[in-house]
């Protein structure tokens, strides 16, 4: 029976099935080098460093990153750090009945219902061009919703993460629409629905962790992309370009990061805007301190420190 | 009958009861000046600049700012916009019947009503430490806090905006500790309702106008006047004052400004902290939008600009 | 025979024809207030404050901003300005022969001419979809583009000034492709004419003068118009929007602001697009400074300082 | 006879007493790796790296930082800096009559002094509840202060940096004081002692090296942590919250980082705490020079780079 | 006999001999406009606003800035300020026995005692070179420096106040060399007094009042003028340009300013320029203080923002 | 034969001569560590990194950086980058005929042509003094001109570099000129040739590497020594230290970087400063452009990021 990695404790012999999440081949320094794997193996529950030492030719050319294994190992304390010594390891074969999708962090609700909401979000919509737009860039990405991270390391960094996003910020949506009653609903679903409906083909991702940016994310951006596809979605509509919806869904794509500095090339100025913002804020701050507290050891009083959190750490506070 | 402000057209007549909102004595600058009387006149529906040509040393003596008066004057446009000649000005008297509080610009819903959700939501504070340090605190300051604005300009600068402001958080913070039930939800009242507890007694203010800052005010700052009272209702109320539960509440207090240059010496590291922040910027950005909109002239597709927006102004958007 | 107003002297009297590029009727304080208007008055060789005095009710209505009016009028020093006094005016009628494009500031070159110019560039272009894109996007604003300045304040802000940068641009751009043969001339071209081209739709503005900037102006913002039109174009040309082609134009336009403060959302990254912001940088600037020294009267040293070049004033130097 | 670290050269063998600064057990990359101890070794007048190879089992259970050893060595050169090669390393047992005193870093007179120096001061000041208020909170930290740094690294981070830092500003406290007598010299003298007082709690510290910062150093910080101290002991002390004194000591504290982004919540707004600004900023820069200056070897131009000095090197100018 | 300014109260009737520092001639906006003068006269002790209504043509002819005069009036109140109405005005003439330098602010102490202790101070330079450079570089400017503010606005901004500066932070120089032997003093000396030597060039002053700025201070500055008048130094006096002597000058010259955003080329690199920074900047703001505390009514109890200090006011604290 | 570094593959033997471009002693971490040299080797066309195992203690003082070698090797891969394995390697002696300038980089043209195009454009300076102030500062730095580069690593950083950019530039200014005929072509020319013209003493620099900066350099900094040999050219040429003509030419060089941030102590107030700063911008960041891909792989899409492009990599497009 495989060991969850979180279980793993110094001296604990193991056999178990795990993903190989990074993989070098390496010389020793000895005056005839010799040749080792330097290794990452991951499951759903977290990852640890191994070394399998005496890898073989053969060894070096049968792995590779993403590949599933089933490895027999020994765990010892390097450097104050729990480090895996493999014995043996091979690629697993169908007969072991395993599938990658068991090692990948995943958001923390099945993608499948996440998909549904937000469709029924989009159906809920009132107003026809709005809906209609809104379907129509949905459609586009609705295949790479299913995995597509939020982000590339701030938060909602994995497998669903970013229809995890979206669904968690249309129920925030939902209660200021409630309690401010001048804001239009519509366009607050339009805006959180679409605000990185384009991150999908911005980034290249697999299993839900983002590999690279692709060409257009580096050279036109998710946020000018999505406009992009308003426009095309209006012409294709045959919505007015120049109306006051187009123009208006347009700005809650662009100004959504809220200052030109993180990418916004106009500022929030309908009141859907800057609501939008903060909600898409919100959501990403505290799904930030959750992930971060929910991977970090129960036994730590601190977590690591949170980039988009500038830079500070979280307390788990006992009271 | 009384004229509201916000009806008084070019040409008319009009008769009514006013607030002195602002009031200086000029002189015409012909060879023998004249004094005249240059004021603002206000309702709970907005404001007008008047003239009060050829006033005696009687009258710049008898009227001063805050002053109730009962006027009889003419509307004319100068320099595009409306202006009021006054013909006659009395102060008012108790047969009058009018009240300061029916002048003056307040929380769209009764004071009262909010102050009595404020004590509800310290009753529902589970810990008791917690709920006896909002206790002592709020006090200090209940009796002011029917009147207090929320701040001098930027948001809820209105009788009662302060209890309005704290009120609204409270209803986004139990729908964010619904949404996420990690977070502590004694904290995220406790941090809520003290946030700007000390603001009663940084600023000096009249009918929910803010005068001046207090020399508190700008020695210490709200914030770490605050502090000090944790620091005083743990000493007086016989908590540790080593304790996590001080510890936590003054830090929710410190950092709830987010940054150093927004006035928070310290960042936010517990998750009701990086809550409380959001929290409090959601309510305070999409309320200036609103009161925004709402003293802004329908026939305006745009608002004046709003400072605490970079300097942005709001579209009516019409779809 | 007018007298151009940079040739005023104190005590001329004067009589010629002037646009009233400003008015306001204003009261005078004395105890019976009595109406006068506050003019400015411009030909194309500079403007002059003015003053008439005792102006009838007939007179307020009959005079407006843009109004061609013949004056006779004598020069006074007041607060060590000229000023002018007005004795009599009147409006213009058909039989004065004078023409409003007489008296607005404008390139100092012919308009038509800079037309043919760019459309000379685009013909130029020789990779074909980047031709047609240029020429769809150009076809949209070519009428407007006959007085649309390119900017409101900073830089070219006068008749034609759109079209003017864009030539010199051209210019500039053409030797620098001839200096360093690796850079896409096609792309340099398709640059220059591309990147403003929004901004005759992103301002309001009549005679070079710009009066407001338009909904759509404030709300995407004339980088992200472009890129829309662009979207646009390839649509109804026929054009793949996932095209190599699509996807650089976008971004020369998307990325010629250099940093997101300034209003990018992406940044420079092909060569074209780092050369693209230079050329525009340095015609900018460079004309800020011809045309405040052609504005500066040859007496004065030092210009007034130039917005555009961090609030620096220019020294006219003499060696 | 124990060799001074700093005179050791290439090829020198030597024994003597040493503290283990750093140690890590690590593995050599041969096929069959074997344990080795990499240290780095310190005395009073520098440090060494060093390995020791071979190292057994017990030698790894053996040493741990800040312990105490004996070692013979030879040294040679690595990496074009010298590395010491243990031949032979054993704990100091009671006999050797060391004391890890004698190993660490300090201030450059006698902390005993310091410290009575300090209270002195305090003893000095004319002013009876600020002198009760400075009294109360030095008592709070008199035993930490033998030993406590002023700061992590930035400057005095040393065995008793603290005391040392405070008594050198109040030196140059004392000529301000006599230089501009408007100032109030028992608020200097209070604002000297308390603007730190707070440190020896907010880090953890031993031998004058900061370990690590504690939970309330992190989530209160020492500025505010001293403001608590100072409400604590007017409460203790019967002296009134509200009183002019009290928030005077409170504003010194709470302003001396000068600016928010340096952690203070409010700017100077008294003399004194302009000047206690530039007291402290002047000290701890002029010693983060000397101390620089100190540790680098005199044959070396250019110390290392400063980061409190904007990361700038100093020159070590011989005229 | 004269009333000083300071202690005009409403109502009073006076005669005295004052300074005018204001003088515009104006005109009142009656259908017949009539001239009157509108100016600010000043003393030693302050400045009051005043007019003189019926001015004839000769009086505007007459009276001019820095002009002294004698005058009869009466102080009224006018927008809550006291202003002077004027019923008698004519020049001084030789008899009156006054002279200008009674009537302008200028350093606590004799002009003529200050350049004295800088030219004992440049006596006591040890090392040769450096006292023939800083010599050099005085007797450029030593005329000037009776009369030269040390700044427009900021600090020290009056009759003799740049020689005051120097001579005040010389002597808290020579407390820091006192307390760090291993400052150099020569060179502290040297920097102290060449920091600024260029200002009397940079700006046009006078009576201690900046009027404007040269060219040369414009495109040059003082800092990099001062670098160069130590290169003409080195060749007039036959010094190596390359020496540390010259190059350690002009670097304490060049730095003094800290940071490139404050006008330094080069940041502080030598100990000595450190300190001089240092003690630059503690002197310029505690005169800042010291000199708004002085000019604050003692009546208030806070004093105007001051722009130097992060526009800060300063609280005049009573205990 | 050599072989070009840029064509070796995996598995390819060789034998060439190659400059040592880096060179460290190393030992292996077996039990008994061996000395092996760990080496990049280079020449015009790249760099590749070598191990020599098994080297001898004479062999690790036998070599050193910028020694040519001739070797013999084979070439593997080894994480995922070409390493030579290093076979034999001796010192190249006279009769090998290779030269070290064979083996670095630099402009792309001969250094001894841009000498002359900078000489003739000296000559070319009709005002008399502006062209022997140029013909001084030059002659102090015409030797080191040859090899120079323009920068440690962000533009031009090669033999020859310097020359190169000035030269490129002085192209740039002439069509400046041309197209803009107000601005003074004699101080464009000046400024450009001038600007960095103390470049080659701030940094010490072989073979067109900057190893260091000089003493000077980092204390004065090449801006400010720029300043200074004019004025020694000033005086030793006997015109006037204050004349326009001094003052032009010293404002062009101080303020050529723009702002006080980037090290410019004045801002551009000339029209010649500010084309000057321009004219340096694009042609610094064009070449950075051009070198990164050029020394980037054809069949890399992207560049690696440039610190002087915001750090943004740059897109091999291909249309």
């Amino acid at each position: 029976m495989t060991s969850l990695i979180k279980n793993l404790r110094d001296g604990d012999e193991f056999v178990g099935f795990y993903l190989i999440k990074e993989i070098e081949a390496k010389q020793t320094s000895s005056s005839i080098p010799k040749d080792y794997l330097d290794l990452v193996l991951a499951d759903s529950s977290g990852a640890i460093s191994a070394k399998y030492w005496d890898a073989s030719k053969t060894d070096i050319e049968t792995f590779f990153p993403m590949c599933l294994v089933k490895v027999q190992g020994v765990v010892q304390v390097y450097r104050e750090k729990l480090q895996a010594k493999v014995i043996r390891i091979r690629k697993t074969v169908e007969q072991d009945g395993v599938s990658i999708t068991d090692f990948i962090r995943s958001a923390p609700v099945e993608v499948e219902g996440l998909l549904q909401d937000i469709q029924k979000a989009i159906i809920s919509i009132i107003h026809d061009e709005i809906r209609s737009i809104v379907t129509f860039c949905f459609e586009k990405v609705k295949d790479k919703m299913y995995s597509s991270p939020a982000a590339k390391f701030h938060h909602h960094a994995y497998y669903g993460g970013l229809a995890y996003h979206i669904v968690r910020m249309l129920e925030l949506g939902e209660f200021i629409c409630h309690q401010r009653p001048f804001l239009n609903s519509d366009l607050i679903k339009a805006g959180i629905i679409m605000h990185d409906i384009a991150k999908p083909v911005e980034m290249i991702s697999e299993y839900g962790m983002v590999l690279d940016y692709s060409n257009q994310g580096k050279l036109i951006g998710h946020i000018s992309m999505a406009a992009n596809w308003i426009t095309e979605a209006a012409i294709k509509l045959g919505i007015d370009l120049e109306s006051d919806v187009i123009m208006a869904i347009q700005h809650l794509i662009l100004s959504h990061h809220n200052l030109g500095e993180w990418g916004s090339p106009v500022q929030p100025q309908l009141p859907e805007a800057v609501a939008l913002h903060y909600i898409d804020a919100m959501d990403a701050k505290l799904q930030m301190v959750e992930d971060m507290l929910q991977t970090t050891a129960e036994s730590e009083q601190w977590t690591p420190v949170i980039r988009g959190l500038e830079n500070k750490a979280i307390y788990r506070l006992k009271i």
